[in-house]
Protein backbone atom coordinates (compact mmCIF):
# COMPACT_ATOMS: atom_id res chain seq x y z
CA UNK A 1 0.00 0.00 0.00
CA UNK A 2 1.49 3.44 -0.77
CA UNK A 3 -0.01 6.94 -0.82
CA UNK A 4 1.25 9.16 -3.13
CA UNK A 5 0.43 13.16 -1.56
CA UNK A 6 1.00 16.53 -3.43
CA UNK A 7 1.38 18.77 -0.31
CA UNK A 8 1.67 22.81 -0.56
CA UNK A 9 0.96 24.60 2.69
CA UNK A 10 1.72 28.60 3.11
CA UNK A 11 1.15 31.30 6.18
CA UNK A 12 -2.24 33.72 4.60
CA UNK A 13 -1.21 36.84 7.30
CA UNK A 14 2.44 36.96 6.06
CA UNK A 15 1.98 38.96 2.86
CA UNK A 16 2.61 37.85 -0.40
CA UNK A 17 6.22 36.52 -0.16
CA UNK A 18 5.81 33.01 1.19
CA UNK A 19 9.20 31.15 0.68
CA UNK A 20 10.21 32.44 3.61
CA UNK A 21 7.69 29.83 5.68
CA UNK A 22 7.34 27.53 2.93
CA UNK A 23 11.43 26.57 3.84
CA UNK A 24 10.21 25.67 7.41
CA UNK A 25 7.80 23.00 6.00
CA UNK A 26 10.20 21.85 3.72
CA UNK A 27 12.58 21.38 6.60
CA UNK A 28 10.16 18.99 8.09
CA UNK A 29 9.48 17.10 5.07
CA UNK A 30 13.38 16.49 4.57
CA UNK A 31 13.94 15.41 7.74
CA UNK A 32 11.29 12.81 7.82
CA UNK A 33 12.92 11.04 5.14
CA UNK A 34 10.02 10.14 3.41
CA UNK A 35 10.74 9.99 -0.19
CA UNK A 36 9.76 13.49 -2.00
CA UNK A 37 9.88 15.72 -5.19
CA UNK A 38 9.90 19.54 -4.70
CA UNK A 39 7.86 21.55 -7.67
CA UNK A 40 6.74 24.70 -7.70
CA UNK A 41 3.22 24.41 -6.12
CA UNK A 42 4.02 22.03 -3.57
CA UNK A 43 5.90 18.92 -2.93
CA UNK A 44 4.98 15.06 -3.59
CA UNK A 45 5.79 12.89 -0.86
CA UNK A 46 5.30 9.09 -0.67
CA UNK A 47 4.05 7.20 2.70
CA UNK A 48 1.69 5.14 4.94
CA UNK A 49 -0.89 7.64 5.41
CA UNK A 50 -0.15 7.76 9.16
CA UNK A 51 3.24 8.83 8.00
CA UNK A 52 1.99 11.37 5.97
CA UNK A 53 -0.57 12.76 8.52
CA UNK A 54 2.00 12.96 11.40
CA UNK A 55 4.38 14.39 8.68
CA UNK A 56 1.81 16.84 8.19
CA UNK A 57 0.63 17.73 11.80
CA UNK A 58 4.68 18.78 12.22
CA UNK A 59 4.36 21.12 9.47
CA UNK A 60 1.49 22.74 10.91
CA UNK A 61 2.69 22.93 14.43
CA UNK A 62 5.87 24.35 12.82
CA UNK A 63 4.23 27.08 10.61
CA UNK A 64 1.79 27.67 13.43
CA UNK A 65 4.39 28.98 15.98
CA UNK A 66 5.02 32.03 13.46
CA UNK A 67 1.37 32.80 11.68
CA UNK A 68 -2.04 33.11 13.45
CA UNK A 69 -3.70 31.48 9.83
CA UNK A 70 -2.19 28.93 7.78
CA UNK A 71 -3.71 27.08 4.32
CA UNK A 72 -2.92 23.46 3.64
CA UNK A 73 -3.94 21.35 0.08
CA UNK A 74 -3.53 17.58 0.19
CA UNK A 75 -4.24 15.12 -2.92
CA UNK A 76 -3.85 11.94 -2.38
CA UNK A 77 -3.58 9.06 -4.68
CA UNK A 78 -3.70 5.81 -2.47
CA UNK A 79 -3.06 2.50 -4.16
CA UNK A 80 -3.00 -0.95 -3.23
CA UNK A 81 0.47 -2.20 -4.42
CA UNK A 82 4.23 -1.74 -4.23
CA UNK A 83 6.15 1.81 -3.29
CA UNK A 84 8.31 3.80 -5.73
CA UNK A 85 5.50 5.48 -7.39
CA UNK A 86 7.19 8.54 -7.37
CA UNK A 87 9.28 7.61 -10.50
CA UNK A 88 7.49 4.99 -11.69
CA UNK A 89 4.25 7.34 -12.22
CA UNK A 90 6.03 9.70 -14.60
CA UNK A 91 7.81 6.36 -16.44
CA UNK A 92 4.15 5.14 -16.83
CA UNK A 93 3.19 8.49 -18.58
CA UNK A 94 6.58 8.68 -20.46
CA UNK A 95 6.04 4.76 -21.68
CA UNK A 96 2.58 5.51 -22.96
CA UNK A 97 3.53 8.84 -24.64
CA UNK A 98 6.33 7.22 -26.48
CA UNK A 99 8.89 10.31 -25.30
CA UNK A 100 10.45 12.05 -22.05
CA UNK A 101 8.09 14.57 -20.52
CA UNK A 102 9.88 18.13 -19.79
CA UNK A 103 10.19 18.23 -15.62
CA UNK B 1 -7.04 26.19 17.21
CA UNK B 2 -9.24 24.93 14.92
CA UNK B 3 -9.11 23.37 11.80
CA UNK B 4 -11.85 23.77 8.93
CA UNK B 5 -11.46 20.67 6.13
CA UNK B 6 -12.77 20.70 2.58
CA UNK B 7 -12.57 16.61 2.18
CA UNK B 8 -13.21 14.59 -1.04
CA UNK B 9 -12.68 11.31 -1.41
CA UNK B 10 -13.46 8.87 -4.26
CA UNK B 11 -12.51 5.38 -5.48
CA UNK B 12 -10.96 5.19 -8.83
CA UNK B 13 -12.02 1.72 -10.06
CA UNK B 14 -15.44 1.65 -9.56
CA UNK B 15 -17.14 3.32 -12.74
CA UNK B 16 -18.45 6.69 -12.48
CA UNK B 17 -21.28 6.29 -10.36
CA UNK B 18 -19.86 7.19 -7.05
CA UNK B 19 -22.44 7.58 -4.61
CA UNK B 20 -22.49 4.14 -3.45
CA UNK B 21 -18.83 4.23 -2.09
CA UNK B 22 -18.63 7.80 -1.01
CA UNK B 23 -21.86 7.00 1.49
CA UNK B 24 -19.19 4.82 3.37
CA UNK B 25 -16.38 7.77 3.90
CA UNK B 26 -19.67 9.98 4.90
CA UNK B 27 -20.82 7.22 7.41
CA UNK B 28 -17.30 7.70 9.18
CA UNK B 29 -17.63 11.63 9.69
CA UNK B 30 -21.16 10.95 11.03
CA UNK B 31 -19.99 8.14 13.35
CA UNK B 32 -16.95 10.84 14.53
CA UNK B 33 -19.31 13.42 16.03
CA UNK B 34 -17.22 16.00 14.41
CA UNK B 35 -19.11 18.89 13.22
CA UNK B 36 -19.29 18.83 9.85
CA UNK B 37 -21.57 19.72 6.44
CA UNK B 38 -21.59 17.76 3.27
CA UNK B 39 -22.10 19.42 0.17
CA UNK B 40 -22.16 18.55 -3.70
CA UNK B 41 -18.10 17.95 -4.01
CA UNK B 42 -17.10 17.20 -0.59
CA UNK B 43 -17.44 17.50 3.28
CA UNK B 44 -16.58 20.10 5.44
CA UNK B 45 -15.34 18.75 8.57
CA UNK B 46 -14.45 21.01 11.96
CA UNK B 47 -11.61 19.26 14.61
CA UNK B 48 -8.25 19.35 15.76
CA UNK B 49 -5.79 18.00 12.77
CA UNK B 50 -5.43 14.80 15.20
CA UNK B 51 -8.92 14.11 14.84
CA UNK B 52 -9.61 14.55 11.14
CA UNK B 53 -6.24 12.82 10.25
CA UNK B 54 -7.39 9.90 11.87
CA UNK B 55 -11.15 10.28 10.44
CA UNK B 56 -9.20 10.24 7.23
CA UNK B 57 -7.21 7.06 8.21
CA UNK B 58 -10.67 5.42 8.63
CA UNK B 59 -12.38 6.78 5.71
CA UNK B 60 -9.37 5.06 3.69
CA UNK B 61 -9.48 2.00 5.82
CA UNK B 62 -12.86 1.62 4.92
CA UNK B 63 -12.89 2.45 1.14
CA UNK B 64 -9.78 0.55 0.58
CA UNK B 65 -11.23 -2.92 1.67
CA UNK B 66 -13.60 -2.58 -1.64
CA UNK B 67 -11.40 -0.78 -4.08
CA UNK B 68 -7.98 -0.94 -5.32
CA UNK B 69 -7.44 2.33 -5.46
CA UNK B 70 -8.68 5.68 -4.16
CA UNK B 71 -8.30 9.42 -4.53
CA UNK B 72 -9.02 12.27 -1.85
CA UNK B 73 -8.49 15.70 -1.32
CA UNK B 74 -7.98 17.63 1.41
CA UNK B 75 -8.23 21.88 1.72
CA UNK B 76 -7.53 22.97 5.30
CA UNK B 77 -8.12 26.38 6.99
CA UNK B 78 -5.99 26.11 10.24
CA UNK B 79 -6.59 28.90 12.71
CA UNK B 80 -5.36 30.16 16.20
CA UNK B 81 -8.80 31.04 17.88
CA UNK B 82 -12.60 29.73 18.82
CA UNK B 83 -14.25 26.90 17.29
CA UNK B 84 -17.47 27.10 15.41
CA UNK B 85 -16.23 28.61 12.02
CA UNK B 86 -18.11 26.27 10.12
CA UNK B 87 -21.28 28.72 10.64
CA UNK B 88 -18.94 31.49 11.54
CA UNK B 89 -17.17 31.65 8.39
CA UNK B 90 -20.06 32.16 6.00
CA UNK B 91 -22.10 34.36 8.71
CA UNK B 92 -19.24 36.51 8.26
CA UNK B 93 -19.44 36.98 4.43
CA UNK B 94 -22.88 37.60 4.56
CA UNK B 95 -21.82 40.17 7.44
CA UNK B 96 -19.93 41.55 4.40
CA UNK B 97 -21.81 41.27 1.70
CA UNK B 98 -24.84 42.57 3.71
CA UNK B 99 -27.18 39.76 2.43
CA UNK B 100 -27.77 36.45 2.91
CA UNK B 101 -26.30 33.76 0.30
CA UNK B 102 -27.50 30.95 -1.12
CA UNK B 103 -26.47 27.71 0.54
CA UNK C 1 -22.80 18.20 -20.32
CA UNK C 2 -22.01 19.11 -16.72
CA UNK C 3 -19.53 21.03 -14.73
CA UNK C 4 -19.85 21.07 -11.23
CA UNK C 5 -16.86 23.48 -9.88
CA UNK C 6 -16.08 23.53 -6.17
CA UNK C 7 -14.26 27.51 -6.43
CA UNK C 8 -11.77 28.88 -3.54
CA UNK C 9 -10.38 32.21 -4.00
CA UNK C 10 -8.64 34.48 -1.62
CA UNK C 11 -5.34 37.26 -1.58
CA UNK C 12 -2.49 36.15 0.05
CA UNK C 13 -1.66 39.40 0.80
CA UNK C 14 -4.37 41.02 3.11
CA UNK C 15 -3.37 39.35 6.59
CA UNK C 16 -5.75 36.59 8.05
CA UNK C 17 -8.97 38.28 7.93
CA UNK C 18 -10.41 37.27 4.43
CA UNK C 19 -13.98 37.72 4.33
CA UNK C 20 -14.20 41.38 2.93
CA UNK C 21 -12.06 40.12 0.27
CA UNK C 22 -14.00 36.78 -0.55
CA UNK C 23 -16.92 38.92 -0.42
CA UNK C 24 -16.39 40.35 -4.29
CA UNK C 25 -15.79 37.21 -5.68
CA UNK C 26 -18.87 35.90 -4.11
CA UNK C 27 -20.66 38.59 -5.67
CA UNK C 28 -19.47 37.84 -9.04
CA UNK C 29 -20.41 35.00 -8.56
CA UNK C 30 -24.34 35.99 -7.77
CA UNK C 31 -23.82 38.13 -10.77
CA UNK C 32 -23.60 35.07 -13.15
CA UNK C 33 -26.24 33.96 -12.82
CA UNK C 34 -25.07 30.11 -12.45
CA UNK C 35 -26.26 27.83 -9.77
CA UNK C 36 -24.24 28.04 -6.99
CA UNK C 37 -24.03 26.93 -3.13
CA UNK C 38 -21.67 28.39 -0.87
CA UNK C 39 -20.00 26.52 1.74
CA UNK C 40 -17.41 27.58 4.63
CA UNK C 41 -14.34 26.52 2.54
CA UNK C 42 -15.53 27.44 -1.11
CA UNK C 43 -18.36 28.13 -3.60
CA UNK C 44 -19.53 25.34 -5.40
CA UNK C 45 -21.28 26.38 -8.90
CA UNK C 46 -22.63 24.39 -11.76
CA UNK C 47 -22.21 25.31 -15.42
CA UNK C 48 -20.29 24.54 -18.99
CA UNK C 49 -16.75 25.07 -18.69
CA UNK C 50 -16.47 27.71 -20.49
CA UNK C 51 -18.95 30.03 -18.29
CA UNK C 52 -17.00 28.86 -15.12
CA UNK C 53 -13.68 29.61 -17.22
CA UNK C 54 -15.07 33.21 -17.85
CA UNK C 55 -16.39 33.93 -13.95
CA UNK C 56 -13.52 32.46 -12.76
CA UNK C 57 -11.36 35.21 -14.78
CA UNK C 58 -13.86 38.00 -13.81
CA UNK C 59 -12.58 37.05 -9.77
CA UNK C 60 -9.57 36.95 -10.57
CA UNK C 61 -9.68 40.44 -12.01
CA UNK C 62 -11.68 41.63 -9.29
CA UNK C 63 -9.69 40.55 -6.77
CA UNK C 64 -6.66 41.31 -8.56
CA UNK C 65 -7.30 45.39 -8.41
CA UNK C 66 -6.62 44.95 -4.92
CA UNK C 67 -4.32 42.17 -4.43
CA UNK C 68 -0.64 41.66 -5.50
CA UNK C 69 -1.51 37.99 -4.97
CA UNK C 70 -4.27 35.87 -5.46
CA UNK C 71 -4.62 32.04 -4.54
CA UNK C 72 -7.47 29.98 -6.36
CA UNK C 73 -8.08 26.37 -6.13
CA UNK C 74 -10.60 24.34 -8.49
CA UNK C 75 -12.02 21.01 -8.37
CA UNK C 76 -14.24 20.18 -11.60
CA UNK C 77 -16.52 17.03 -12.06
CA UNK C 78 -17.18 16.91 -15.39
CA UNK C 79 -20.38 14.89 -16.82
CA UNK C 80 -21.81 13.94 -19.78
CA UNK C 81 -25.74 14.03 -19.18
CA UNK C 82 -28.56 16.15 -17.75
CA UNK C 83 -27.74 19.37 -15.51
CA UNK C 84 -29.24 19.54 -12.06
CA UNK C 85 -26.32 17.97 -10.72
CA UNK C 86 -26.21 20.74 -7.42
CA UNK C 87 -28.70 19.06 -5.38
CA UNK C 88 -28.64 15.51 -7.22
CA UNK C 89 -25.65 14.56 -6.10
CA UNK C 90 -26.32 15.07 -2.48
CA UNK C 91 -29.82 13.58 -3.50
CA UNK C 92 -28.03 10.42 -4.37
CA UNK C 93 -25.92 10.47 -1.56
CA UNK C 94 -29.26 10.28 0.92
CA UNK C 95 -30.76 7.87 -0.98
CA UNK C 96 -27.41 5.62 -0.72
CA UNK C 97 -27.62 6.18 2.93
CA UNK C 98 -30.85 6.12 3.81
CA UNK C 99 -31.21 9.14 5.75
CA UNK C 100 -30.88 12.69 5.18
CA UNK C 101 -27.15 14.51 5.52
CA UNK C 102 -26.31 17.55 7.43
CA UNK C 103 -25.51 20.49 5.15
CA UNK D 1 1.14 39.42 -14.53
CA UNK D 2 1.67 35.20 -14.14
CA UNK D 3 -0.83 32.23 -13.59
CA UNK D 4 1.31 29.56 -12.48
CA UNK D 5 -1.28 26.69 -12.50
CA UNK D 6 -1.24 22.99 -10.93
CA UNK D 7 -3.12 20.76 -12.92
CA UNK D 8 -4.45 17.27 -12.24
CA UNK D 9 -6.80 15.31 -14.64
CA UNK D 10 -8.21 11.75 -14.94
CA UNK D 11 -11.45 9.49 -16.03
CA UNK D 12 -13.58 8.25 -13.13
CA UNK D 13 -15.07 5.44 -15.66
CA UNK D 14 -11.70 3.82 -16.96
CA UNK D 15 -10.64 1.89 -13.87
CA UNK D 16 -7.76 2.25 -12.09
CA UNK D 17 -4.70 2.15 -15.09
CA UNK D 18 -4.94 5.70 -15.72
CA UNK D 19 -1.61 7.48 -17.41
CA UNK D 20 -3.36 6.03 -21.23
CA UNK D 21 -5.70 8.87 -20.67
CA UNK D 22 -3.66 11.49 -18.82
CA UNK D 23 -1.07 11.36 -21.58
CA UNK D 24 -4.08 12.70 -23.77
CA UNK D 25 -3.51 15.84 -21.43
CA UNK D 26 -0.10 16.24 -21.32
CA UNK D 27 -0.01 16.39 -25.07
CA UNK D 28 -2.32 18.97 -25.36
CA UNK D 29 0.18 20.70 -23.04
CA UNK D 30 2.41 20.25 -24.55
CA UNK D 31 0.79 21.43 -27.69
CA UNK D 32 -0.20 24.45 -25.95
CA UNK D 33 4.07 25.94 -25.90
CA UNK D 34 3.31 26.85 -22.50
CA UNK D 35 6.12 26.42 -19.63
CA UNK D 36 5.25 23.50 -17.64
CA UNK D 37 6.46 20.54 -15.70
CA UNK D 38 5.28 17.40 -15.57
CA UNK D 39 5.12 15.62 -11.86
CA UNK D 40 4.11 12.40 -10.15
CA UNK D 41 0.35 14.27 -9.47
CA UNK D 42 0.00 16.67 -12.05
CA UNK D 43 1.62 19.09 -14.55
CA UNK D 44 2.38 22.92 -13.34
CA UNK D 45 1.93 25.22 -15.91
CA UNK D 46 2.76 28.94 -16.29
CA UNK D 47 0.31 31.31 -18.76
CA UNK D 48 -2.22 34.00 -18.32
CA UNK D 49 -5.70 32.82 -16.88
CA UNK D 50 -7.28 33.08 -20.41
CA UNK D 51 -4.43 30.73 -22.34
CA UNK D 52 -4.61 28.50 -18.80
CA UNK D 53 -8.43 28.26 -19.37
CA UNK D 54 -8.53 27.33 -22.95
CA UNK D 55 -6.21 24.63 -22.15
CA UNK D 56 -8.04 23.22 -19.89
CA UNK D 57 -10.72 23.22 -22.01
CA UNK D 58 -9.09 21.55 -24.89
CA UNK D 59 -8.02 18.73 -22.45
CA UNK D 60 -11.21 18.13 -21.12
CA UNK D 61 -12.74 17.92 -24.73
CA UNK D 62 -9.72 15.55 -25.56
CA UNK D 63 -10.35 13.37 -22.52
CA UNK D 64 -14.58 13.50 -23.04
CA UNK D 65 -14.37 11.88 -25.84
CA UNK D 66 -13.03 8.33 -24.50
CA UNK D 67 -14.59 9.48 -20.70
CA UNK D 68 -18.22 9.66 -19.59
CA UNK D 69 -16.86 11.42 -16.25
CA UNK D 70 -13.60 13.42 -16.05
CA UNK D 71 -12.08 15.07 -12.30
CA UNK D 72 -9.41 17.72 -12.96
CA UNK D 73 -7.92 20.04 -10.10
CA UNK D 74 -6.24 23.21 -10.68
CA UNK D 75 -4.35 25.05 -8.05
CA UNK D 76 -3.57 28.62 -9.40
CA UNK D 77 -1.24 31.07 -7.52
CA UNK D 78 -1.97 34.34 -9.40
CA UNK D 79 0.42 37.33 -8.99
CA UNK D 80 1.79 40.61 -10.60
CA UNK D 81 4.74 40.88 -11.44
CA UNK D 82 7.22 39.15 -14.37
CA UNK D 83 7.28 35.57 -15.88
CA UNK D 84 9.72 32.89 -15.09
CA UNK D 85 7.89 31.99 -12.25
CA UNK D 86 7.92 27.87 -12.63
CA UNK D 87 12.00 28.00 -11.89
CA UNK D 88 11.73 31.27 -10.03
CA UNK D 89 9.47 29.87 -6.95
CA UNK D 90 12.22 26.42 -6.62
CA UNK D 91 14.89 28.83 -6.74
CA UNK D 92 13.83 31.27 -3.90
CA UNK D 93 12.88 28.30 -1.90
CA UNK D 94 16.49 26.83 -1.70
CA UNK D 95 17.90 30.62 -1.27
CA UNK D 96 16.17 30.44 1.79
CA UNK D 97 17.11 26.68 2.60
CA UNK D 98 20.85 27.56 1.91
CA UNK D 99 20.71 24.51 0.02
CA UNK D 100 19.33 22.34 -2.86
CA UNK D 101 15.99 20.34 -2.89
CA UNK D 102 15.34 17.06 -4.38
CA UNK D 103 13.14 17.50 -7.36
Amino acid sequence: MSAVVQMSIFPLDKGPSLSGYVKDAVAEIEHSGLPHAVGPMGTVIEGEWGEIAALVGRCLETMGRSSERVYLTLAVDWRRGPDGRLEGKIASLEGKLGHGVRR
